[in-house]
């Protein structure tokens, strides 16, 4: 495929070759280019960067550490100093090559060093391709507290290609495609429905990725710094953040992003279902859509507050309120609604028990 | 005095009492109220700015150690860890009461802390009044290299206050003043020969450090993330920041930013004569303005290789190429002149021998 779209001052481009990147590159002045890497996308990945790139040859290789655990300020100032080892000045291009821990941190890193570089997202996983494609959010975790630390700062170009989704396993694509779905939950009823079928093994997903970008563009192009309607973006978010959150920290092999926010959607539409008017049918349509592609998250009302006060340091929060976005139906989403506690307990507790 | 400046969308009040401040904030709908100080701003500065803020009583106080060396990646972490712990949310303010490393770093946590919070500048040095209240610039140090980590964000006010200069000893005044002799250098002869008499022990400053902002908000509204003009304002620095650096990790007593940029403006200042026209009258004038009021630094040519390395690690350079911003006269400076090592040499001689 060999679409774009246009976001806030800058392409997003949907080669399944890169086939613009070289000229893209070329056609700046940079001096320098550096490639951020995680040892996965080192591997799988930076063959087909390499070949897109053909004639350019020279550049350096940043890699980091794999996993959500180290999008901390620690990796960030190896980056930095990595970057300054290498000699980058102002003028140098930063390409970031990988999920959203590299394209997020990557981001931040560029963003910072020398007061902001330029820098290319090259998404790897379906995850980033559909969430942290567009939108400029970049950052890191700090304290486990999820992207606390970052900026609002536009990449000069996304590129995003088929391929690397053939190197993800199934775990990564079920993660990725929880946003997809949230994509539809929130916007686009039509495209909820469409993604019921969609066999992840199988199935091309261009026109699903392509169509999920579009929705999160729109959104975010009406409100680039999240004053309003963006925030229907964190459907699923609050409640999910901080389970994906305690589960880096307590569990050996913790949740997905995804994953989390899956647990997150299917508490928060029932409390949309609760006051805000989302309907009994739409509510079962969304706990169908998750329980098909997730296993429930086993967990006890012991974790509750530590949960709660994982909530309250979200970014999304007006002082110690708890904000939401909440479905009223399925493709429509509103935001800055106010939930009380026991409402987010309540919501746990469905989760947990399913249908009580 | 009350005057203001206007800059990049956001007001220089300059009032002895800082008279506008809390009707500034309560104006605004602000969450809460942050403010950071070092150990002597907590001391001397920050009963005037309560007396200020009246009838506003609810606040925290965070406090870092104040000096250059600590304007860095750890004591940031510290800042946004404390910010988190008192539940900061996006709508919190923060106000940066002390010198520059007090801005520079409150201004970076502030513009990074959940991607971005409200920040008010209030210098408290001559230095930070003149250097840091306008122009966006925050920043941190890392390896010793000064401000290679920041963001151009703005406040959303600076306010200036005589009172706060009445804190500082001779050293910091001598410091702060060698940035309004640079702005006269750069920019305005007949500021650069007021500054000949006057008396830092006795003489009010409110004129010239009004006309000290004035110039560099001239220049910075110009050229905000500096691209071109903006360079005229690193004169002395290419050479000085590189001096600063070295001191700061060899001497028990580090220089001061103005001490080191004094030495690096006589240093700058002969490579103008060499190669950018300034006759040797003018670079008479300079030596003698700074011989007359700092000590000049010591060292020997052992170090000059290591002072070059910093040079070519700083922000300015384009590549491996080191950019100055050399005067062609008193009042008038260009920018992107590119100097070879063996003349930067020859200049660290001059200055060390003073007249060979």
């Amino acid at each position: 495929m060999t679409k774009q779209i246009a976001s806030l001052g800058y392409t997003v481009f949907f080669e399944n070759n890169l086939e613009s990147l070289a000229t893209f590159i070329t056609s700046r002045n940079y001096s320098q280019i550096l490639v951020l890497v995680d040892r996965n996308t080192n591997d799988h990945c930076l063959p087909i960067l390499q070949s897109a790139l053909s004639e350019i040859t020279d550049y350096d290789i940043i890699e980091v550490d794999p996993g959500e655990e180290n999008k901390n300020i620690d990796f960030c100032i190896g980056v930095w100093k990595t970057m300054l080892d290498f000699g980058a000045d102002r003028k140098a291009l930063m390409i970031n090559l990988g999920g959203g821990v590299v394209t997020d941190m990557g981001g931040f890193a560029a963003s910072t060093y020398k007061r902001g570089i330029d820098f290319i997202q090259i998404p790897t996983t379906l995850l980033s391709q559909v969430d942290a494609s567009v939108g400029g959010k970049t950052g890191i975790d700090l304290d486990n507290v999820k992207n606390i630390i970052g900026t609002f700062t536009q990449p000069q170009a996304v590129f995003i290609s088929g391929q690397f989704l053939d190197t993800l396993d199934e775990r990564q694509m079920r993660s990725g495609f929880a946003e997809v779905i949230k994509h539809g939950l929130i916007y686009d009823r039509e495209l909820f429905f469409r993604t019921k079928d969609v066999d992840l093994n199988s199935d091309g997903l261009d026109d699903i990725v392509f169509r999920s970008v579009e929705i999160k563009n729109d959104v975010i192009t009406q409100d680039p710094t999240e004053k309003g309607l963006r925030k229907i973006l964190n459907f699923g978010h609050t409640i999910g953040h901080a389970v994906e959150g305690y589960s880096l920290i307590h569990d050996a092999d913790p949740l997905l992003h995804g994953e989390a926010i899956a647990l997150g959607m299917i508490c928060e539409a029932y409390i949309a279902h609760k006051i805000n008017g989302l309907s009994t049918t739409d509510l079962s349509e969304i706990m169908a859509a998750f329980d098909n592609r997730f296993v429930r998250y086993a967990f006890s009302e012991e974790i509750y507050p530590e949960l709660i006060a994982l909530m309250q340091n979200d970014k999304k929060n007006d002082g110690k309120k708890l904000g939401f976005a909440l479905l009223s139906e399925i493709g429509k989403c509103d935001y800055d609604r106010y939930v009380k506690e026991e409402l987010i307990m309540e919501s746990l507790d469905f989760y947990r028990n399913k249908n009580t």
